[in-house]
């Protein structure tokens, strides 16, 4: 048995897992149908979508997508007025049942052991007219639906691939391929293999357009355009990184095939000895900001979370700390954490003015500095004058401490940050004892 | 009395040093003539040239320079055996007598407490078919005694005022304001004040031509035709920080003229507390690279310093060493002298690879680390390959003495170094204690 083979063998449902599966599905389409009846709302009609309607889901994933086609002259108001009462009573027989908030509200429950959303769309005639962004999905879903028939093992092999390697949805915290791109790829290439071939070469701007829609500009990594709606870039999504690192698992996987890629071995946690040992055999400067993670939903969090990390960066190099590395991590505690060449700095910090022969700025300077009690010297290089002064922040942490809050931060981790942070640097660091974030430190001991 | 007039005071020769001066030279013209009969050379013409000659020499300064000026269609070994032959019969009455060379040889001696040279050279009809480099002397002679007059005091002003800010000179060691080019300056602008006003704007790429021969390209921050010798830079030793230097100067005088730019306070030299403090104040690391000075001449000596301390600049800055400032100083050690951010960094070194879409480099740069012992951790960021191996100097002083002999060194420098060094931080740097070094390191401290 090859490979792949073997993978699919643990990855795809059974008969029985796939009946229990479509009759659950069933089931929740009549109960939207009965109540809409019961509350006199015509027209609608109930669809099964996403992985579960296309046969592409992986075993064990009891996701189902059911959503509630309004006629396309319905008004926004009567849609969500409507579609939560529908959504409302259907859930009646749900545990767990929440109402969410997208571009409208949608309901999420359990239902029999299912991870179920119940979602108001309008069922408009073409993706390129939809009139809000989740009634784009019924057209995805007919999409693969026509075209995916015989490839959907090679979808199920493909998306463990993916999830094995870290690169498994588009959520803006994974930043890697949605479902939808990766049976589009799948349906593109023909096969796992050739999917997996063909990314060994891949180089960023490449496009994918199946329909020949003729391409709009997009400036992404990777740009597949979307068969429904020609302006959208299926991939939009997918950062750099992400991009990056499934073409190098592409390339190790040619190289050298094995269950590993799907199913990697779990991380161990670093113990406070193994951290000690990184920290003192690195001989570098960790430091780790440190602060309750706000309650908001991930798609909300990691850009803020990426930002700040950013923000920091940037603070650093403006200050003249040079960077190594940085991350983010966040559970219950959110935590930056970046790694310095030396967190330390000398007190003199030179400074490059003006060339001599520009008098007027020449002027300026030397007035500026030469009185000034923090000057060590002042001298002319290369035809420019330079001052050696006192240096604001030697020390990253006190930098830090002083002007975090002047970073850009988004909203909620600046209401977080105000509330209370901490800066820890090096064997400090050990006071943070999450099993995860201690697995999030093994990137500074990885090997790709 | 304006503070010009007070110095022109202090350096103005008497009519009593002046009549010793003209009497020891006209003395010294006809030994050389003696000696030419002696031995039976004719066709020759004693010259005496430079600023005694010119009137332009500053009270205390006994230098005298005779030219023996041999036809035209002399064989450049008939100039050099009988040039030597009347320089050594001239040099019988002297004391401290040397033989030295430079395109050819010539002699200098201590002659009743004058230092005095006596060059051999070919007299051309014009200094732009001159034979050797000396024979454009006596043109510059004609021209300065033609224009000069009146101007005397002037160029005295001029020249104390350079050597008070440490630009006069231009030999090797100083790059600054040859006396020539002083008395050219001087004619051209027609007094001391108005040079410095004029200084105040100058922009390298100045170009004066006073003879308006039109301009050959040079690429050197001021340029000044030589009016016997429109090919020729009369400024070509300036260095672009003497320049700058100049200017600088120029601008504070003209601010608040005083007689302290002529005459500066002897510099004191720093004492061991003195430097103590300046290394921890500043914080950060100081590395002498101390060695036995070759006993050459400064015009072969300095330019080697030059350009081991720009090797040994380009030594740390290759292996991520920052620098702040560096300098060199002679004596009997030669030094140089760098300031870094810091002389150690972390054991772990950040290198980036090819992007991973190369997919040829990536293959190589992969393979080559993967098997590393050296290796901490390999990852992807910005679409790139990066490997954080171990450094292999972390430590400043051991790269310097590993590799200080790979740095490109002048002959005589290299040969030193190979007869041994040392290298010195911060506070063993307190070992050299010349007085001369200790004022060096003044630079330190300078407030232009």
């Amino acid at each position: 048995m090859t490979v792949e083979e073997q993978v699919l063998d643990r990855i795809k449902p059974s008969p029985e897992e796939r009946r229990i599966l479509e009759d659950i599905a069933v089931e929740l389409l009549l109960k939207v149908e009965d109540a809409a009846n019961n509350h006199n709302i015509e027209g609608i009609v109930p669809k099964l979508v996403g992985s579960a309607a296309r046969n592409t889901w992986i075993s064990g994933t009891h996701d189902l997508d059911i959503f509630i086609s309004f006629p396309p002259d319905t008004s926004r108001e009567e849609l969500e007025s409507n579609g939560l009462r529908i959504a409302r009573e259907v859930s009646k027989n749900g545990d767990k049942v929440e109402e969410r908030y997208a571009e409208h509200p949608y309901i999420n429950m359990n239902y029999k052991g299912f991870d179920v959303d119940l979602v108001p769309c309008f069922g408009v005639d073409s993706a390129s007219c939809i009139l809000s962004a989740v009634d784009r999905t019924p057209f995805h879903n007919e999409f693969i639906k026509m075209t995916i028939s015989g490839l959907e093992d090679e979808v199920l092999i493909m998306k463990q691939f993916m999830k094995g390697i870290g690169t498994y949805g588009s959520e803006l915290r994974t930043q890697g391929f949605s479902g939808y791109l990766t049976e589009l790829l799948i349906i593109h290439y023909g096969s796992f293999i050739s999917t997996i071939k063909s990314a060994c070469n891949w180089k960023p701007g490449l496009t994918i357009d199946m329909m020949e829609h003729g391409i709009h500009k997009h400036n992404d990594p990777l740009v597949v355009i979307d068969p429904t709606d020609s302006k959208r870039n299926v991939a939009a999504a997918l950062s750099l990184n992400s991009f990056a690192y499934f073409i190098d698992a592409c390339r190790s996987y040619i190289e050298d095939p094995s269950g590993s890629f799907f199913f990697p071995e779990k991380t161990e946690a670093m113990n406070n000895n193994d951290l000690v040992n990184m920290f003192v055999s690195r001989g570098s400067s960790f430091i780790a900001i440190v602060f309750k993670a706000p309650d908001i939903v991930d798609d909300i969090l990691y850009p803020q979370m990426r930002k700040m990390e950013n923000g920091i960066c940037a603070l650093m190099e403006e200050h003249e700390f040079q960077l190594m590395r940085s991350g983010h991590w966040v559970k219950e505690e959110a935590v930056v954490l970046i790694e310095l060449i030396s967190s330390k700095l000398p007190y003199a910090k030179k400074h490059r003015g003006p060339p001599v022969w520009v008098s007027e700025h020449a002027k300026g300077f030397k007035e500026k500095y030469r009185e000034s009690d923090e000057l060590f010297s002042m001298y002319i290089e290369d035809g420019f004058y330079v001052v050696d002064i006192k240096r604001r922040f030697p020390d990253a942490k006190k930098l830090l401490n002083n002007r975090i809050k002047e970073c850009s931060l988004g909203k909620h981790i600046r209401m977080a940050v105000e509330d209370g942070y901490s800066i820890l640097e090096n064997e400090n660091i050990l006071k943070i004892e999450d099993p995860d974030f201690r697995i999030f430190l093994k990137r500074w001991e990885q090997h790709t």
